[in-house]
């Protein structure tokens, strides 16, 4: 058995799929002169080869996963393209009379240390893309062959040392049951991909690429993030009962997903939406039984280009979600770039502290023609649904009121160019610095809702960057200084006859769930695969017992009684 | 008239001194084979000469600034004495045939570019210093002569583009009224060492030092920010009246020292404190009529050095404080390393948001052994004195009740090597987290005082770094939400019959003075030189005005507004 990180939920047993090549070995000998010509041919051979795989991989993922997602593959073969790098291979090889593979190997380690040592998390992306396609690259040379998970005769469980994109784009996704990997976290990519094909895995299992062998039985858990290897009989009658079990669960859920979001005793109903990125997400929203879109974040419509999308392009995005979701309500998240996430075409300021930097709202209110095309855009898209806006980042009333002011500029553009738009559009903010929920009495009268982010709220009002490792323990939701800004928000907003909602991850957590309903949270927006677990947890419980579980919450000190009061609940009403 | 930022306060009028070298020209030429050797002997003439005057400036900061700031120039004849740096620019001067100031310029330049880089600011710090001495030995291989401020004829207001730890450390402090550079922030050197001097100072001013000659008229209004080039007769007069309006101020400050810190009808004083780095700055403390120690921040002890400090040579430090203070309190904060505080001999890791990272108490919890060699230092010399323990960083109770049983620990062991210690010494934690001030009612229960840390919990509160130039202007110690935070704050630990400190720069800041007394705050601590003009606004105003306007400013709702409010209280009492 062995143990790592619930990465994606539900239980599988299968065969062990192991993705793994044999080892490269690398000849270090130096060549004699006449060879030279020969590991320049198997060098220009290899590229071919790598040139050709990475093409048709580019096409299965522009195919299955969408244009912006086999753009990476672009990235790769610019990598093999590139004009310096392979010159510089080639030259090594030449004057240090090496092998074709061991020039490979020591020119990329060089390009991949150095982006490494770079703060910048594009250059950081650069490594990774010059790794993988080194990686190809020395195989093709070898002649090694190249395993995927493009063709797979039977059902599996993968088992790899870690999966890359490249791995996962060419991946029959009808084969793949489970992922068992030894690296990665929570929001690494195998896991991110594991929940959204809704498939269980578990990562961060060390060396389990070298424990199993191909065929072997293979138990994934990803609720408890166990994995088994080649079990007793009576365990694996115990986990087929298991896997039973969950597929009951799951089919117990399904069956919530045209059900309304209300207690119990009927007395209150709350809104569940979904989180999106880009339109191709709206229909997971809409087959989960999303009520709405509770946050769409346009900032991938910036990102991964080398210009600005202009009025007309941003304004066909939002317009084709807002009309795929209508009537139901679409929140649109302005442009929230700056911290980690970064924009090729516009100049970003080396920060010390990107969290606490020039982000989001602050960088469009600098940028007020940037963020004009922006509002233009939601603007027009109104009219064709059900829209509202939200600005990120907001920690005071002037920034709200500076958003404001160029909002009602582009309406007046608007109305005097004669394109129509909803007068009547919602306008809310993200209240995630800690600074708008202390003072959320003062916003509320200025505002048509508020949004809580809860995912940056806890990491201001903690100091705790929860991406950081060494203290990533400290992160945690349900601090009671947390818990009493959320009420704050909420009570706030009531007593300006406003609503709130949350589009933070908690809003997605089953456990949050009473607390969130008994403190009268009107809105939950999250990953579209949360809605109905959430669901039940509301439809199991009355009001008057979540407004208890809400106060009790409320009067602890520690995160550790209220958890274990929340898991009791779950307990009860599973 | 040039403005600039005010850096330290008061007003000065005479002759400029422009701290500039004639213009550096560096021969970019090759140069002939045979002239090689003459490059390289100038280099070593150059090196030998630098040496020699860096090994004079150490000598006198030494004297004169002591030891800890002397060490700087240890740094800079390291780089001199650096055989790799050397040696690349000698092989250099051979292998391409240039110059000798051409060598070192683009040897320093390729080493500057990449310390700065980094991330680090150790390593930044580097990049200074390569920087400071590349310069230093361009010009002694040129035979420019050094300007320096050792050996000044009159007194004089020092023009310069910035001022460097070399230019302070060996500059004639009796002969230099006031400083006016082109670069600088309020916390640069130049702005640290006049306000430590005590003389106005104004950077920032872009260009000033092009557009003044040597010995043209000069005033510097540290007040305002405000540099006059060669006034008119009237503009003259009227400043002469302005500075002597100003020491008149200063003399009435200085006749406050040993006047308590109550209001104008007796009815609430409180305690004004001094904040320090080392056992030297407590002389200044008294002199400025300190009732005692607010923060006296450890750190120093452990940096700019190659191993830990032992508990020895902590209590020395400590002890001396203590009896130095003594019978005045000293509350010594626990190690605050880490965020943009590194040390050498710990690992540290590299992070995203430091600030947001693993810092201060984190740090101490996660090395028990290094924290209880401090805490036993402190209990030691709590026998000597009246010290009271702080922690940094605290944001939940978790951590506090942590920290606590380490301290427990310590004691129990002193107890058991009969080493006596203060049994009653009492136990508080920093503010500057805001969960820990949204839960003050929780923590309150469980210390003997709060301190609040202004900067940092403004920082936070308003995910703001401060030292970020893109956003500094959203750093707003008058946000409605700082303020709430602070009342509360202070509002639980009475409830709870314990008191409340400040030892952020709000708390040496004349505007929040009034605030600040009406919430009952019980001690202000803050830099010495500030403590009489904050005394001033707490003996001018009676406790019922003060807790009127503290009312009135939790009222508003626009820092703006609270800080017109505060001008004019302000004027009013002048």
């Amino acid at each position: 058995m062995y143990q790592g990180i619930a990465a994606s939920p539900g239980i599988e047993i299968g065969k062990a799929f192991v993705l793994k090549e044999s080892e490269i070995k690398i000849d270090t000998a130096n060549i004699a002169e006449e060879k030279i010509v020969g590991e320049i041919k198997r060098l220009e051979e290899g590229i071919a080869k790598s040139r050709e795989q990475l093409i048709k991989i580019r096409e299965k993922a522009e195919r299955e996963l969408g244009k912006d997602k086999a753009q990476i593959f672009d990235a790769h073969i610019m990598v093999l393209d590139d004009p310096i790098f392979m010159d510089e291979i080639r030259e090594k090889i030449k004057s240090e009379r090496i092998t074709a593979e061991n020039a490979i190997s020591q020119v990329s380690k060089k390009y991949v240390d150095m982006f490494n040592s770079m703060e910048d998390e594009y250059l950081k992306e650069r490594a990774a893309d010059i790794k993988d396609v080194s990686e190809r690259l020395i195989k093709n040379v070898l002649g090694i062959p190249i395993r995927s998970l493009a063709e797979l005769a039977e059902e599996v469980i993968v088992i790899a040392r870690d999966l890359t994109p490249s791995d996962t784009a060419q991946m029959d996704k009808e084969k793949v049951k489970a992922f068992a990997t030894d690296m990665g976290g929570r929001t690494s990519h195998t896991a991110i991909m594991a929940r959204s094909l809704e498939i269980p895995a578990v990562v961060g299992l060390g060396s389990i690429s070298n424990e199993v062998s191909e065929g072997d039985t293979v138990i994934v858990d990803g609720n408890k993030g166990i994995v088994l290897v080649n079990p007793s009989e009576d365990t694996l009658r115990q986990y087929n009962e298991l896997k039973l079990e969950y597929q009951r669960y799951k089919e117990e859920l399904k069956k919530l997903k045209d059900l309304p979001a209300e207690t119990k005793d009927g007395k209150r109903r709350v809104e569940l939406a979904a989180n999106i990125g880009t339109p191709k997400d709206v229909k997971g929203a809409l087959e989960h039984g999303a009520e709405g879109i509770g946050l769409y974040r346009t900032e991938f419509l910036y990102m991964d280009r080398e210009t600005l999308p202009d009025e007309e392009e941003q304004f066909r995005a939002y317009k084709e979600v807002a009309e795929a979701m209508y009537p139901r309500p679409v929140i649109i998240r302005t442009l929230d770039i700056g911290g980690d996430k970064k924009l090729p075409f516009l100049e970003m300021p080396e920060e010390l502290n990107p969290f606490l930097g020039w982000r989001a709202i602050r960088m469009c209110l600098d940028n007020p023609q940037l963020f004009k095309v922006q509002l233009r855009a939601i603007l027009r898209a109104s009219h064709y649904g059900k829209i509202k806006i939200m600005y990120p980042m907001i920690s005071s009333l002037s920034e709200l009121r500076k958003a404001n002011e160029i909002l009602e500029e582009a309406k007046a553009e608007l109305r005097h160019e004669g394109i129509p738009f909803d007068e009547n559009l919602e306008v809310g903010i993200m209240v995630e610095i800690p600074s708008a929920a202390v003072t959320a009495d003062i916003l509320a009268k200025e505002v048509d809702f508020f949004s809580i982010g809860t995912n940056d709220l806890i990491q201001y009002t903690l100091a705790v960057d929860r991406m950081n490792e060494k203290i990533a323990n400290l992160y945690e939701p349900f601090h009671p200084a947390v818990l009493r800004l959320i009420k704050n928000v909420i009570d706030a907003s009531h007593r300006a006859g406003k609503w709130t909602g949350m589009c933070g991850e908690m809003a997605g957590d089953p456990l949050a769930a009473p607390i969130l309903l008994g403190m009268g949270l009107d809105e939950f927006s999250m990953s579209a695969t949360s809605i109905s677990q959430v669901k039940k947890v509301i439809r199991s419980l009355t009001y008057d017992q979540a407004r208890e579980i809400a106060n009790k919450a409320l009067e602890m000190e520690n995160p550790a009684e209220i958890k274990e009061m929340l898991n009791k609940v779950l307990e009860e009403i599973k």
